[in-house]
């Protein structure tokens, strides 16, 4: 950690934050500027209780030089992570595209969309049980009986199942039903929930929030992996800026700082990144050759109809489509779907 | 809500979006322009899935007329709402100051902040027992011991509590001991925690999300209206923005835009909201003018030692020189601290 | 237009919109609903003046109905413009690459890196002349003297010159110079400038604004264009956002939004996107993958030494493999480089 | 300036990264950490070309110690700079309201406006005769006519006239009528005209950009100062964010960071920062209670009927209230209006 003094900080300001400093156990490398001091302070502390340094007299700001997550960094592991379920290898050669409805609706609708994802060549069926509205009024999922009913789809299909779980509470439930347990942008810092996953052995989809640093995100994977569970895979799902002529900017330039920064697998979601059909394309086409490691599509047999998210989800014979330009993209960068 | 029809959309495709409105319950008013058809579709129904309708042929948006919030909003209440604990009002002539260290971290810290809270006249006590940290690795609150020791505060000095529930698990805990409970920033959204809420009878601090449109708040709020507890106090606490000079970009002109849009209290955090206890005055004055019905502060009796957010915290001293110039603010507003 | 009342507007407030709306030659289609009033305007009149009606008493808000461009949006011109400079197509079938380096320094530097843009098939060579910095103690560039070493770099290698212009007053002198002429992101809304570059016939490459709305974007676009000089080719080189990983976010969404929106070309600025020579590779590959329709890349000989940008500048040898990538994705997208 | 080396850099790495420090002129200090070494280099340099040692093998980042701008700065000048033109004081116990029109639509017009800004109190009248719109089609201003009428209505009210130039080809033609210079938001980063500007011995206002960083903003005022004009009054006017339900989100707490890192002085503009003439009263208050040295506040006898602006435009007998009241909060800061 670095300590920048103030221009004119006295020298008893100087001394007494070494003081601090040694206290906590650091060692000291003094900097001498020309119009300013700097303070190298070296020891393996929490950069947290340490911000309370710049509280100091004289302190003008403190620059931390280790990275705050452990576990979810490169340093730590150098190799990339594949998470494997049965045959399906996420963050390996193989791509993965997670499909399916926003909300699971009915039996007949989702069985039709995950019939089209089957066909298309998808391993993943998404669908919500627990649904996170912004409007109380809004339908907020099928609850139990949509779990249900993703199980049902799986012995149907052989496809995996990923729902997302809102709520402590709820985690035993989903577990039981669900091959991945996704946690949604909204809570991404749900702290509490985030602890839960960490005891259970079933891969975590943690999606970034709307409004999180990388750094943040990565922190949030390192809630889940320090409590044992080290299947992580990030979702980048659109961040919030001032542009309004998409739902969220899909920040693409994430994959490859995450691939700089973590070895955990990293997969896109252009529907809601974009919150329009007509971009799921060619930001589908986008992610894969930014070198992500699968993606999440929103598929429902009749959008028009949809209780949620309709007029980002494509039809089923347009998922079939992508799917097939997919796997060009993937080829090119010496993989397969 | 209004349905604007892409230019040469075809009268077909005209006609099936008028029926498919009608099959909803809507009665249609259109408006042929020289260049686009416009419908106008009267009615009462959820925005939501009403925006699938953008995913019909020929739709090029769709624009809703009506709030998506009832509750909250001033057409549901025209009269400013003031809520009532014992002689403290909040919302009425009378500014409100939350105040104390941000995590209860011992009895001696708590009690010599309490003592400087009231000595310098607010009425509410603030301090965290659960503490959502960005690192796992980071102090995580003393949990119930810190509620007991809230508790014991309050017997001391008769201030009130207001205390942060992040986990619908703890609600009855929580509520045991404290009379406001508070909703971070990051649980804004967190919609199981905010329909548990609902079912209480205490008042509700909701903080407004980081990232979270003044719509997406009150919508927050209209999650724990609408299950019975009408009894919420808004509180901005800065906003995330490109800007790094300050640790959030406090959004002031949301108290204004608030007053006007709903008859909630709304209060603001100035600690959070930048970071810096250097800023906290000027924006405290600042929040005054600006209409706010309170204000939460984060006071320290030793910010340097602090185990959480020292940068931003104010010492008793300084504290009670504030409130004296917050006085003169609140007296030129009509109103008293 | 649409014009939506307050709840509970009165009749005479109705009437006295109405009358206003008649008198700048609209014609009116009323649509009264349970709550609120919405009134349809019909005619052809600047959004900008009419935003006035905002003003009136009862007015809630104004909802536009057509774009604000004509000459930028698709609605004016079906088919893609391919702008064309000797056997040089641009938003063809044929991917171009501007590439060079940042500011030109010397001849030494700017031959080097011409012929390596040149040896790994690129067309046109990008040098900064006139250099818009932050800091007016920083290199500005070499103006008149680099112009003239673009030149000679020409004669050289064949290569196509793109440079920036900063100010109405050095347009004829570089105009003399070079084949296009680059608006710098800082001047996307410089209006003078534009409407200068209206009455030129070269083409302009224009960068998007660093918080720029793509509406915004064509709008400038249109001051171009408006003037007489259709040559328009959009260059998307990141938004400003709160995410500090990146220099800036890169928004490739903003590729098919155009694509639907304006028949005019558009590339995409990975260097200054990302500020990071890392990330130029996936992003380039994934902007093309989007649908861009060409690339700006800044290589140097020498970035350690670069007085400018040399964080996010390739060296030669990087650029020529990865030019034999991009031909790949090309190939995939039915195109050539 | 520090050089942080990344995890395991090599010595080779560390050694010439040393060596090219020194060749810069620059004196190392080593701190070797547990995992990371730290290079403190002292010496005053450009960051900007600095900035290339991140291309270095081995870097990880560069942190600069060192304030990029020097005039603006505290460390320059320790007492606040106070602008003088006749007996209008700007930055001193004096509070100064720049008032009247955005744009000089007519002499009736512009008379009326300054009438009521002189019955109010204030002392400078602001009216654009050059107007940045983002639509060419919109209005852009009566020109030289309407610097003519500026001129007329200081005869007429003996005010001081403020109005904006947005190229370098008319400041001789504006400064020959206008007391006070403005440079808008959207060229806030015209470093031509800034260069232009610094010739000139009149005070210029200089308006923050749409997401121009405190800093950014500073180095925009040295370009002035750095020419020899050292009269630059800030003007906060709004930043782009997320939130739509304002037009811009005024950054009231870029005040007290303006006062801690500058001596210039600076101001509010709550009629762009809001977009909305009811948000003008608070935000006015709020403003003066954060420590600005004045106001920026449109009005228009007519708002309905102005050419530009509009909604945002206070009429002239809400004007004259709002003086009294912010009378009452000037007092309060010990200051006058």
């Amino acid at each position: 950690m670095i300590i920048v003094m103030k221009r004119g900080a006295s020298a008893q300001e100087i001394e007494s934050v070494c003081q601090r400093l040694q206290k906590e156990g650091f060692s000291i490398h003094m900097s001498e500027g020309v119009e300013k001091t700097i303070i190298g302070a070296v020891g393996d502390k929490s950069r947290v209780v340490i911000s309370n340094l710049e509280g100091l007299d004289g302190v003008e700001k403190i620059v931390p030089v280790l990275q705050p997550y452990k576990l979810a960094g490169r340093d730590f592991r150098q190799e990339d992570t594949v998470i494997r379920i049965g045959d399906v290898e996420i963050g390996g050669g193989q791509i993965q595209v997670f499909s399916g409805p926003c909300a699971v609706e009915s039996w007949e609708q989702l069985l039709e969309a995950a019939l089209a994802v089957k066909k298309a060549g998808a391993r993943i069926l998404r669908g919500g049980a627990f649904k996170p509205r912004s409007s109380p009024y809004a339908f907020q999922g099928l609850e139990e009986q949509g779990l249900k009913l993703l199980a049902r789809a799986r012995e149907e299909t052989g496809l995996l199942i990923v729902t997302e779980v809102m709520d402590p509470r709820s985690i035993d439930l989903i577990a039981e039903y669900s091959d991945i347990l996704q946690v949604g942008a909204r809570n991404m810092q749900n702290f509490h929930l985030l602890r839960e996953l960490s005891k259970i052995n079933k891969p975590i989809l943690l999606k970034r929030g709307l409004s999180a640093t990388i750094e943040e995100w990565l922190m949030a994977a390192e809630y889940i992996m320090s409590g044992g569970n080290y299947d992580v895979i990030l979702c980048e799902r659109g961040i919030r800026t001032f542009e309004t002529a998409t739902r969220n900017t899909l920040d693409l330039s994430a994959i490859p700082v995450i691939k700089s920064l973590s070895h955990l697998p990293i997969i896109v979601d252009p529907s809601h990144g974009c919150g329009k059909w007509q971009l799921v394309r060619p930001m589908s086409m986008a992610a894969l050759a930014a070198g992500a490691d699968g993606l999440m599509i929103e598929v429902h047999p009749n959008p028009a109809e949809a209780l949620c998210d309709g007029p980002q989800s494509l039809k089923p014979h347009k998922f079939v489509s992508l799917m097939d330009e997919l796997r060009g993209v993937a080829g090119l960068m010496g993989r397969t779907i």
